[in-house]
């Protein structure tokens, strides 16, 4: 979803000379099919030299957390291979790698807010992989092989079309289907925070950490995104001022043990001051991440 | 070296029955050789279900740097298939695992002191090889397929034996090699402040953590020990102090500054207080650390 986006923005952009999209799963007819965990692939895709390398490939949370060894082989051996492809290229190639990390490197308990400096313990598989990424990226980076930032995004919220495997799929969901006149369920409580931004944003994030200059990075390559901090009582908020009572009643209630238990450990608010610093922006209340969740996919 | 003292320690406690002892460097008799990182080698090794595993192989901090493939190889795939092979036995079978890390898993700029909830930023491979081998720990403790505890070790202080390859090594030379009547070598300057324990202190660390109750630690496995915060001039006092003004005279000043730019990186102080709630203790001078070298080394 955030690729093709993606892909849409650099497509308008007169800077961009080539593009080229990869995905596992088929999408359309311009974005060839390839497994980067697979033996040969990462090398055949930075044989051309890309100046830029945006690696968003993941199996999502909740099936990394059903499929263990899944999530290790594409999460972690995938972007391994990506890096070791860019190493082995040699003669000087040191692209810039944008890599989609995300706020699942955190695990409770938390401070709050949380701090650029807090300690990266993941209570979930994927958070495990998306951390080793990270590490590794700040190792090939140091090392000289290529210059890499790490961007911890936010939840993505609204995101269009249907609903994923991920386990934070209801925050998109308790928005996006009511205000489609369709039902959606709701397993957790009002009160449960999380840390949001837009697709939008998200694109915003990825099309600037594209053009920062590494050296004001220093040796720590990922930084937390700017985000919304909402509760879903927030969220259901919003969706009264921008659908009104009758997108609401769409809610559905049904708790459900293993996507509290997940959320639960994930993070509610951060001080995301370097990023801020560094210019990365984001929306500045769920109603303005509803609105243009309205704008780009509902107009 | 570490693996020696703690199955000399072993072998003298009556709990335990059986003692296997594995290294990728021929020792002695008693010890078997082989390479974790290869095929079918882990599951030899967890074949016959130890009640508790110590993990203390490692590429050192200096070949790390110096052979990053070598350094991958070992420290990260082979932590990896070690894990994989507990996970491979089944049946229940849920072993302690200790796992010797390192405050190399810090890379600076630092608060002082380093709390636990402080970033894990290396600044060498063998750091970044560590931290993901300590989220590979924590995510399979999580899941319920081993218990695991890994252990931030100082820098050993004072090593027996001959010099090794780790950029840290001259932290111990200075002591050791003038207490025996020889030159050290001292490539960085007075002022440089680590962080220290012995190996009788080590040793004890890695006892204790075979015993320990897991619940105890929750979900964050991995715990900074606790040391001593010297700098080379407390070092050489405590040397003064111990040896003598001969013994101080025998330390020769040379500046490296390949040595010098991995020690900047290096974290000074911690305030290692899970630690040493949790019972783990270290010495309490550096003077000390000098005195249990000349007992458990020189008498």
């Amino acid at each position: 979803m955030l690729g093709r986006k993606l892909a849409v923005h650099l497509a308008q952009d007169g800077r961009v000379a080539e593009l080229a999209l990869v995905d596992v799963d088929a999408g359309d007819a311009e974005t060839d099919v390839a497994d980067v965990a697979e033996p040969g692939v990462a090398a055949a895709l930075v044989a051309s030299r890309p100046d830029v390398v945006f690696h968003l490939a993941a199996v999502l949370s909740g099936e990394a957390e059903a499929d263990f060894d899944k999530g290790y082989r594409v999460n972690l051996d995938g972007t391994r291979r990506l890096l070791e492809a860019i190493r082995a290229v040699g003669g000087g190639y040191r692209p810039r790698v944008v890599f989609a990390s995300s706020i699942a490197v955190y695990g409770a308990p938390f401070p709050d807010p949380i701090g650029d400096d807090f300690q990266t313990t993941p209570l979930t598989s994927y958070g495990t992989q998306k951390a080793m990424s990270e590490l590794l990226l700040a190792d090939y980076t140091r090392r000289g092989l290529l210059d890499g930032v790490g961007l911890r995004l936010p939840t993505i919220c609204v995101r269009p079309g249907k609903p994923n495997r991920a386990a934070s799929g209801f925050f998109s969901s308790i928005v996006r289907e009511p205000l489609n006149g369709e039902e959606a369920v709701l397993p957790v409580p009002d009160g449960v925070r999380h840390w949001f931004a837009s697709p939008r944003a998200a694109v915003g994030f990825l099309v600037h950490a594209a053009e920062l200059d590494g050296a004001a990075l220093g040796d720590r390559r990922s930084l937390t995104m700017p985000g919304v901090s909402a509760t879903v009582a927030d969220e259901i908020e919003a969706l009264r001022r921008v659908g009104g009572e009758e997108a609401v009643r769409r809610i559905r209630r049904e708790p459900d043990e293993t996507i509290m238990r997940i959320v639960a450990g994930w993070p509610g608010r951060f001080d995301a001051r370097r990023a801020a610093a560094l210019g990365f922006r984001a929306e500045s209340d769920f109603e303005e991440i509803v609105r243009v969740h309205v704008e780009d996919e509902l107009s």
